[in-house]
């Protein structure tokens, strides 16, 4: 029997267009994250030991080492970890994502999203809103205080109110967030919103403190990516379910640790084709320049893997004054996307364009075949640890990576 | 000194844009709208008496008479309107507007909008959500137990609220709301969520009951038309810092009172132009066709006189499944509405135009000019009381009542 990939692909992709995230729960990590153990801190992005992490990661990894208490100050954490004393691996070792470093530490809280139609989970942890943000790799004292704040008050308010739900329905909430102007990875204004407006009313019945209750209902409203770790889990839960066909060239996870960009395809196990990642093209805060930026990094392409972000760019005409460009580059970045896609999301559709789906299952081979590589919108970290966003915009992964991965899939397959 | 309009419709459309409307507060209509009095009703559109209203608008006014307690049943209501006992105005003679049959009556909890720039303010009724509303001329025991609990529970929860603010910014409201997909008419998703992040945190700061607090907010969430009221009478207000301007030809006021469709004209001073209104066009809700319609009704038209509605649906290309047409019909509706505007507005701009402004400032002489007049989104009222509801579709203004203006404007001014 020859190897049919076409039919692979196709039971790949309606794998993860049928997936149905539903968010059910918070937790700590240690509790819900299978093998997060003492001592082990996820990140986002391929597997990278210290030496070779960017700036950015650096300081999240430092800030959750004072969160978890294992060090005192700066300088202990790094002797610390300089030490070997702490293991690093892949938030997508375990399930799990995070937005730009992506840092999750055992006594941090996550969201639970369940696959309702395949079973699989994802994880991810909680979102810092603006400013100085541990995603960011800031680790000062108000950054930490802040994390312990979601940690308990946030965390417990809103676990509490989800335990009153059947669960958030994270699929309907991106197809009407994508109607409403946000592409679902930069721009998730709308999504949040719509969160806000499914957990304000069990918020209410489950709040035992008023002031509580006020700070955590304007924390959701005010921040404009609420939403966007929820919608992270929620696109893993559907990457996963699409992972593990034999013969499939789609991808399944595409991520950056700051140094190098990761991707997974569906036929190819759990092996990673990795290169260096680019730096985004953007724009920037004020006071801030290109010579300022990170490369690429966070796991939040897994986006893009499931079909919105970049991809849904035409649903969101408003980025461009966020992320550089014009309205009509957001139309033809969708547009282009679908060059190098298997199929049209039966959910996630685009309203200027005649309500067509968005274009979903990057295919390795028509990457390569095209020499077009994924879009992807993105947050833009200083270089440095401690200081934060400085910008966003737009990337793309390096070629080099599809090419790998066609050759490894020929390898494995046999193909001569 | 010879009489200079263009100048007269640049300081109209100067102050209509200029103007800021922030929602202030909320009250009984008796205790802040002028002149509202014992026995009299307000209602949507140009005056009209008994006899000649329409099935909506006299069960909204069987419902108002019976809510205040003027009569006990629907037949000695309408003996009671019969006599003569109860005095019928415009909402638009109080400065008020409503959806619909608009009906206001003394005891209704009423949204106060304050224009910051020009000191006018304006008025409109609570938003009653779907399904049977008094809007639409229903009267059934739970339509009045409905706006029972509005007036007394949820007024009284959102006068707490707003008084611990310093006003929510309308206009910037409907900015945003712009870039997330909604015209500010018919679909007001994202202002609705907008709505809710900038009052749920103030509700719970005022609270004192849980039960209450939890039904008030699910009641705004779950009702995307919440902040429709809010946003007609900011559109009043609009509307009214444009009005009394010496010889302009701007039309300040578009209203349907489900017979007749009356328009102002900023140099005409009071006087109305009225014809019969159309029946609009539109998608029917299952089981009701354009026979069960009746004619346009409702001052939501101020949306479309201050630049959004209609004219701004280019920035609303999913409302098309709820009005029909395409999303380039959408499109081609804001690019038509140019055509018959003095001004692209500074504030409200659509995204997908590259950030143009919406056409705002209706000049009488190029819709008669032109043959072409303004487009109007709407929902559509069984053309029987009691009923509700039936569709959502576009209508337009006969073009007789521009003409009838034009005439008027040169008689007042005395061109030959």
């Amino acid at each position: 029997m020859t190897l049919d990939i076409e039919q692979a692909n196709q039971t790949a992709v309606q794998r993860m267009t049928s997936a149905r995230p539903m968010l059910t729960g918070v937790a700590l990590a240690r509790d819900v994250i299978p093998g997060l153990r003492e001592g082990l801190l996820l990140h986002a992005g391929p597997p990278i030991e210290w030496e070779r992490m960017s700036g950015p990661l650096r300081g999240a990894v430092i800030g959750a080492v004072l969160l978890e208490g294992w060090a005192e100050d700066e300088a202990s954490a790094s002797r610390l970890v300089e030490r070997g004393e702490i293991t690093f691996e892949p938030c997508h070792h375990h399930g799990a994502v995070g937005p730009m470093a992506g840092v999750t530490s055992p006594s941090m809280a996550v969201y639970v999203v369940e696959n309702s139609t395949h079973g699989n989970r994802a994880f991810s942890n909680l979102n810092e809103g603006y400013g100085k943000v541990l995603r960011y790799g800031a680790y000062a004292p108000e950054v930490l205080d802040k994390l312990r704040w979601m940690n308990t008050e946030m965390a417990v308010l809103l676990a509490d109110a989800l335990d009153t739900s059947d669960g958030l329905d994270l699929k309907a909430l991106l197809a009407e967030a994508l109607h409403m102007g946000d592409e679902g990875h930069n721009r998730n204004k709308a999504g949040s919103l719509l969160y806000l407006k499914l957990l304000a009313p069990a918020i209410a019945r489950v709040a035992k403190d008023r002031v509580a209750e006020e700070k955590v209902l304007a924390f959701l409203g005010d921040n404009a990516l609420s939403v966007l770790n929820p919608v992270m889990a929620a696109c893993k839960a559907m990457a996963d379910a699409a992972h593990g066909v034999e013969g499939s060239t789609l991808v399944t996870a595409m991520a950056r640790n700051g140094t190098d960009f990761g991707i997974r395809v569906s036929g190819l196990g759990d092996q990673w084709f990795t290169e260096l990642a680019e730096t985004p093209d953007g724009l920037y805060f004020s006071g801030f320049s290109a010579d300022d930026a990170n490369p690429d990094i966070g796991d939040s392409t897994i986006t893009e893997t499931a079909g919105i972000g970049a991809f849904a760019m035409a649903a969101a005409p408003a980025i461009v004054s966020f992320v550089s460009g014009t309205p009509q580059d957001a139309l033809n970045a969708t547009l282009e996307m679908y060059e190098i896609t298997t199929a049209e999301h039966p959910s996630f559709t685009i309203p200027s364009l005649d309500f067509r789906g968005t274009p979903v299952g990057i295919d390795i081979r028509q990457v390569v075949e095209l020499g077009l590589t994924p879009r992807v919108n993105t947050g833009i970290a200083h270089k440095e640890a401690g200081i934060g966003q400085v910008g966003a915009g737009l990337v793309r992964p390096p070629i080099a990576i599809f090419e790998q991965a066609l050759v490894a899939f020929a390898d494995r397959y046999n193909f001569s």
